[in-house]
């Protein structure tokens, strides 16, 4: 097995760059498309490219609304009940899994990917997917229940070996930037699980959709610092991947590290604030055998010189034997309203037990 | 803590009934509705009762093409890709979120419900949530990435302080058939986690809306063994809920529980069966905090004479110290198809590491 990135590269949350002041204008400008007849059309700036996109009359449609472009494409979900957490809002693994998606769905949109693992067709001729080796992200505010959001997806250069995805999530109705992302991709072989160089035949397949944009979270100059022992402020030991946790790769998906993450967090943090920034290293994949370790030390957010409460963690997941799997930084904020006032107290009107 | 059943009933998978002969059957019948000009109609049997869907030209919308009838509600679901476990179908956890999401969209449509956990105006006066007590669950094909399904749910009565949940799930595009479930409901108070009579003021909210229908996945005879040390075949310590796990109750949801239940079966059963029926009791709930054992048996599908190989596994689930949670029973066949079999060989043109 070897290390998805060979060495930690410098990374800071705070160096955030938009493509465009005007990022998300929509103009009501009818469209005569077969995408669906009385829908309107927006135009927005993405990666310094005009974009079009249809949602002036959002109907819930995981495709309907869906917009087709060499550049970028938007999609719609709908949070069910089911992806809310423990907060009553979309959990960070729910937006890490609608990245997976819209990228997955952007691709094959294009032709570029032939099968559910993203895979191109002369990528699955040499047993070759997709993995991250690091992933950015940045959320405003987290839609809730029943809340219709639309994420817009495109791809774009990273070097001769690596490919970057970007997701932009909106609020369908307002059109407000919710969460960004953005995340750095290298082949592996899914059966030696060695990564790989993007051969010529691949690289063909997919560099016309390329953007040359500029990177809409930017890593900056702060290290993430490796914890051990002596450094780690909470440790949470025996986690195990599941079954169910294994997707078609038998590749831990990535959410799943998101949740081993929140794992090794005091509870008073998960149940006082929210998530407003993360990013990852990922160094090496794990498998359902693996035992790993959840490693945790909280700090204050000094950038921010801590004026409004807000913390800031650092993160490594390892196996048991110290390997590391992720390294990783969270930042925190406290959330506007919390969930679990109501388990503090007992009402009067309490009900009658069987 | 409470048991959410006090006594584990008697249960079987092979007696299965159908509320109709004729179920499910699509007529092209036009219709003037505002769900959606140029959709046409189909008439189906369900409970007993005539319903009305609009499924003609599905589109992948969610809400688009959900339905409205007192008696029972449809809804589409496109399967995503992170939705799909390591065979490549839909995971029985997707299923079993499907069956969440779509029973608590119907009661929020109908004017029952009144949030995310499904509980209605009088529910919440009384901080009282839905839980199930009893779950069976039937599959005859899983849909793959990308497939479209119609989840058809509707309410029936199930004595004074239950309500059973049911759910048919069909492929969009052929209508036929893919998976069948009921549940038992019953109510439990979130502050003192004990169960709860149906107060009359809650009763009154959705009394209306339940179906006398018949049953479609009826318990029989069978008793599900409880399993210990020396009757298991395989015990899987150490299984923790995460943080993720928890839903805006703070209980863990019972899609988990199943995935917890396939981390005691065979990985060569994993990989070479699919899961064909489920029987499922629930005893107890557990928290964030609670330690987990995972139990199985290994028998074949005696009622079955295993001419087709068929396995059929018993299951619990306990605490550390031995207290029950869950007692289940699970029926496999042999997988139609294997994605597993690449995984068995290194093809010639394998890749250059970077």
């Amino acid at each position: 097995m070897v290390p998805l990135i060979t060495a930690a590269s410098a990374c800071s949350l705070h160096n955030v760059m938009l493509p465009s002041q005007n990022y998300g204008t929509k103009k009501g400008i009818k469209c005569g498309t077969n995408l669906g007849q009385g829908f309107g059309m927006k135009r927005a700036c993405c990666g310094g490219l005009q974009i079009k996109a249809n949602s002036q009359n959002y109907n819930g449609d995981d495709k309907f609304s869906r917009v087709f472009s060499t550049s970028s494409i938007r999609q719609n979900f709908t949070i069910r009940a089911y992806e809310v957490d423990a907060n009553g809002i979309a959990s960070i693994e729910t937006l890490m899994n609608y990245f997976q998606h819209s990228i997955t769905y952007h691709c094959k949109t294009l032709g570029v990917h032939d099968d559910v693992a993203g895979s191109t067709k002369e990528m699955i001729k040499r047993n070759l997917v997709w993995v991250y080796s690091e992933m950015q992200v940045s959320t405003y505010r987290y839609p809730k229940w029943d809340d219709a959001v639309e994420v817009e997806t495109w791809l774009s250069t990273a070097g001769m070996n690596a490919v970057r995805f970007n997701w932009i999530v909106r609020d369908f109705k307002t059109n407000q930037m919710l969460n960004r992302a953005s995340s750095i991709s290298v082949l592996m072989n899914k059966l030696t699980r060695r990564l790989s160089k993007i051969p010529e035949e691949v690289r063909r397949e997919f560099e016309s959709y390329l953007v040359n944009s500029r990177i809409i979270i930017k890593d900056g100059d702060k290290k993430i610092p490796k914890l051990d022992d002596t450094t780690a402020d909470y440790i949470c030991t025996g986690l195990r991947p599941r079954w169910s946790d294994l997707d078609i790769n038998f590749h831990v998906n990535n959410a799943k590290y998101v949740s081993w993450i929140l794992e090794s967090i005091p509870q008073s943090i998960l149940m006082n604030y929210e998530l407003s920034a993360m990013s990852l290293k990922f160094k090496r994949e794990c498998n359902r055998d693996s035992k790993l370790q959840s490693l945790a030390e909280v700090c204050s957010d000094k950038n921010n010189n801590n004026s409004d409460n807000n913390i800031e963690c650092n993160h490594m997941l390892r196996f048991e034997d110290g390997v590391e799997i992720l390294r990783g930084r969270t930042q925190w904020r406290p959330k506007p309203t919390n969930n679990f006032d109501i388990f503090n107290h007992v009402p009067e009107d309490s009900i009658k037990d069987l």
